[in-house]
């Protein structure tokens, strides 16, 4: 059976749970606490040199890490990736663009705040600036369409969801991106995320 | 005709050229110099929100960007993106890895030194020490293997060169790396890179 090492507190881990959950597949849920070292011990660097979660390893032993390369791996065929090759490159687009430019903004602010136990005028200033910058640039995306790529729900919605939607407990205030609001309901919607 | 808009002192920028110029694809180059604003600009923002190069515009006007994407989007077909589902997805997983794991740190200290004039001093030991575990991470990787995936080059390899080759730089240093050093070696060979 598929086992996949991962954080419930962490939305690149919930990720690959909701698409997993949303595909059917079965696999066993290794947790892994990011705090107290779980991504540092022999064991799971065994599994990912990176020590990072999420990670998923295979019947055969095969491991994969990087959570949007995990959606990339199991949403191949799946209605969430376009079938057309520029809207898939749109998607990646998105994708390499989460990782670059809104977690590590939106997910590192909730994490301080959340976890590490920091209170809102301690956060970097520079964290929240580019947390907005990012959450602005989403809001104008979204201003004329329903999803990030073409007509429907794809990997870029599900992997921009999972840090957008708690983004208040990093301290950021959706209350004036409506666009962002209404969306995160039809991604919630789309992938069953409750 | 396509057009890249980069910056030549940018490697994610060059990532771009080289596997345009490998692939053969006729393109317009137009010089955007990050440092003077020229990636904040009203035209350029209208080519891409996220105010980052590379970009690329399709002949019917159609912009791409985020230097890993575009990679994938001229790579797929080419030999450099292997068919194998697995080996795909394990070519993504060191893409992501490169932007989120490497790439904040090695071209970010090396930006610092060449050209926002700050001294090795002056550079936040947070940067250098991640620059260097991605480094060692990379050379464990090459140990026992010619290519980061699979037989044969491919964009990881490409994507994950475009800093690694340039790291010292940055003040980072390959000497006690010779799997790295033997590695760029092959990847420049293999891209046509001077």
């Amino acid at each position: 059976m598929l086992t996949v090492f991962g954080d419930v507190r962490s939305g690149n881990c919930l990720k690959v749970k909701w698409l997993l959950d949303r595909l059917g597949h079965d696999y066993r849920w290794v947790e892994t606490d990011v705090m107290s070292g779980g991504t540092r011990s022999t064991d799971f660097l065994a599994v990912n040199p990176a020590g990072q979660v999420p990670a998923v390893v295979l019947e055969d032993g095969r491991a994969l890490a990087q959570s949007n390369a995990i959606l990339g791996y199991f949403g191949e065929g799946s209605a969430f990736v376009p079938v057309d090759r520029w809207d898939r490159a749109k998607m990646y687009e998105w994708l390499f663009w989460e990782q670059y430019s809104h977690e590590p903004y939106v997910a590192v602010a909730r994490f301080q705040r959340l976890y590490a136990g920091k209170t809102a005028a301690e956060i970097e200033p520079r964290l929240m600036e580019r947390g907005r910058a990012a959450l602005e640039r989403m809001e104008a995306a979204l201003a004329d369409r329903d999803w990030l790529v073409g007509s429907g729900p794809t990997l870029a919605d599900l992997a921009l969801v999972a840090y957008t939607r708690v983004a208040h407990e990093g301290g950021f205030d959706l209350a004036p991106h409506p666009a962002i609001r209404a969306w995160i309901g039809r991604v919630e919607a789309a992938f069953g995320i409750g």
